[in-house]
């Protein structure tokens, strides 16, 4: 299967006659895999590949014939993707970047700049909950148990990170064909200042994920392209500001996301 | 008068045998006083205040007492305080500090990062629009309409200043005694992205403004005692954090001031 | 004017073979008219109108070509309409039923429901405070402060009828283009409960007035038409479903409204 | 442990001369309790009781101690209680009443107002969500997966009894100790009204269930006991008012059972 992808990929980059073709994977989100040997050494997963039976995840599978083809990869789902030693040594050794997980589209990137807040004022998140209502093809997969778990963790990192701690509190997703392509996510924060006075903030987000999505992928494919052409190899953790779980140990605040982007962007031109 | 407040607060430094005073307003918010030919010169005013009659309001009266006995100023409500050219010259010529204005406690501080959050996804905000409910003595005053207009003014300027542009919508203020010293705030987000999809923010914002407001004066005092020992003079532009007015052309976004009030309690240690 | 009017509705009836019209106010909020001699009897009435100058305000201007063509009126604005002695004893000469007032179709109906809910538990409601956030053409009329302030007292008749006192707290009205022809409408509700515990809800209504009210207004042309029929004459109290500040001194509960208007229906089949 | 509970209530109704107890099950929520042959007749039941091994679940067994003592059950929680044949033959035998299931004290209060409000309108609900969020030892217990779907159930019932039809969605329940003994409870409802046109209610209850439940359960205990003085005996179907999964095929409109209460207590006068 991943000879015939590889093929496809090349095919598409002569047919139009372009200098690059970025992969971004936007599929459904994925159960997180069962672990195997095979994931460990670029070497044992190249043959691995070639006997029956199942060793990588579809996005990771993608995630290697792209490498394979010298496709910079990006992935704009929670799925395993190109995150697997053996798909970092393959990057490399194609001189190839790579960037991921999970757009940062709605209700994750307002944690993303009401937890710094929160940190910045010394006021203590005591629990932070949230449900996501969603239809759509998005909110059926999501409904799965496997697909939710991995989002859930996806979205809730960014408090620890931003925080220094974990507060109580789950994010649930729940499939409601009726709100369509839009979602509707509703959070309350309870936290406490001065003496410990206990004080609340809740927020209902209703946006439309594609909506959202689009202009990001653009960028991303044109970052990441811009990023090949100039020869960078490798994780490109600057653009943890598209990300919910970003690659690399960088900042989840937005706004030092922010600045990182133009740093990187800018030194790119 | 002036002369009674100047003596009053040279006796308690005297008293306490204290270095310095700092002296910060927290009285309620005063309406917009009508414009005098004395605000304009030093000279004009000091002379206007030795004839009967109010050329000053309290807030403004108490800034010239507080900076002719030596004292830095912060005015931590919307009064004008300090904000007359001739009192920015006493203040240059006593060489002292001052800061401002209005606290930025509740919702204004949630609107400091969700603004600059719009503005780095280019997601163009339509409306912004909110109550604000609240009792207790700050309530009663603001729902005075003078007060309430000098209040709403500092509530809104966040947004243009952040975004580049207005959007429409007002902040209006209502005393509802039953909610006491917490404050109940409601604001509407609509903005449009790709497409000119649009969506939807709401969030409700529930603290209590005393126990928030606390640990700033408490910062400001501190900070501000520090700025005068290390002989800083003039406007402290660089205490934007604490403000929804603050002094000076500087950045409206919660980040970046936190970043420039770092830069300046490690340059005064 | 109103000789111009009649003629026009009768003209109407005539062109179209109709055994009977109804008129229905559906034009945007006036402000509540200055008081004039002429609207207590209808003999003065009729000669003032005679006589130029402005005797009635619009609506009811409507309301009595309307009963002098021999058509029963409805009103569903909170306009001032067939609301004057003069007008009530016209409909009573004509023998014609009439209905109104403000057609009760978002917030206020949540309230209709809301109220009674409080006072069946005994809880005692402390303040019931609201802003609407509208666009559109009603929108800009009730951002006009006469036409604002006649709305708000109908929004706000339900609660002091319902609980048998008037809880703290207004209802505000703004226009923001962005919203449309929907309104976002948000209220918070404080109350206590056993030994006085603090308790709240809030709610947010985004709705479709126009479509809220189309079947509101079909259903009111039809029930009044068959109450003519019927014979029916005078105002139509059995119709306080349908509105927020309804004639007569009826219960402001839905279901008994509701349970008012079954049996007012099943009496004139 | 049957006939020692039996001998625990009958020596407290004379240790206080009391001319009657009734038992209210004010415990934490169980799961469904498997199925068992001896819970469809009474005396395959009391044989049973006799022998070793668990038959009734602790709220079953409670209820049936309390019916041998010749006491009226009520069940303010939703687990099994007085819910199988053979206690109701039991309740019939002692000629005695009985009444529950599960307080209605908040979230689903608020439901049973709002639910049939769309439905008199004739607004097509489309989807019914929602999130409750609480802590103390009801939360904990709540969080128990079998205890929460027991929960649910009793919860969603109210939906489809008053529209007729069941909306997607469901309501989940979290456990969040920094919320303590207060409830937080989030519900979207989308709805269509006028040419299919979708619409959004929104609200948020924050309530705590102690305070609602407390004079619930003593009014329940007052007119349990004057419905046994009076007489009656098996279920008390007119107490629905008191409840989310009331006894017997009842209107589940809060108004419907306002009315059905008032004339069940005035005829026991």
């Amino acid at each position: 299967v991943a000879a015939a992808l590889v093929a496809d990929l090349a095919a598409f980059r002569d047919r139009h006659r372009l200098d690059r073709v970025v992969v971004v994977n936007v599929s459904s989100t994925e159960p997180v895999p069962d672990p195997h040997p095979a994931h460990a050494r670029l070497e044992a997963l190249s043959v691995a590949l070639c006997e029956p039976g199942t060793v990588l995840p579809p996005s990771s599978l993608y995630a290697y014939a792209a490498l394979r083809a010298g496709c910079p990869y990006v992935d704009f789902t929670p799925s395993t993707g190109a995150r697997l030693p053996a798909l970092a040594e393959l990057a490399q050794a194609q001189r190839l970047p790579y960037a991921g997980h999970d757009g940062k589209t709605g209700e994750t990137l307002v944690k993303s700049v009401l937890a710094p807040m929160f940190a910045m004022r010394n006021l203590a998140v005591r629990s932070w909950s949230g449900i996501n209502l969603l239809g759509g093809g998005d909110g059926a997969s999501l409904a799965e148990p496997g697909a939710n778990a991995a989002k859930s963790v996806s979205k809730q990192r960014v408090l620890g990170e931003t925080l220094g701690y974990v507060p109580e509190g789950t994010t649930s997703i729940e499939y409601v064909a009726d709100i369509g392509d839009f979602k509707t996510a509703w959070d309350l924060v309870t936290f406490s200042g001065f003496l410990g006075t206990g004080m609340r903030l809740e927020f209902t987000w209703h946006g439309c994920d594609s909506a959202l999505a689009a202009p990001l992928v653009l960028d991303l494919a044109r970052i990441t392209a811009a990023a090949h052409r100039a020869g960078r190899t490798g994780p490109l953790t600057e653009l943890a500001f598209f990300f919910k779980d970003p690659l690399g140990d960088v900042d989840h605040a937005l706004s030092a996301q922010w600045e990182a982007l133009r740093r990187f962007v800018t030194g790119l031109e």
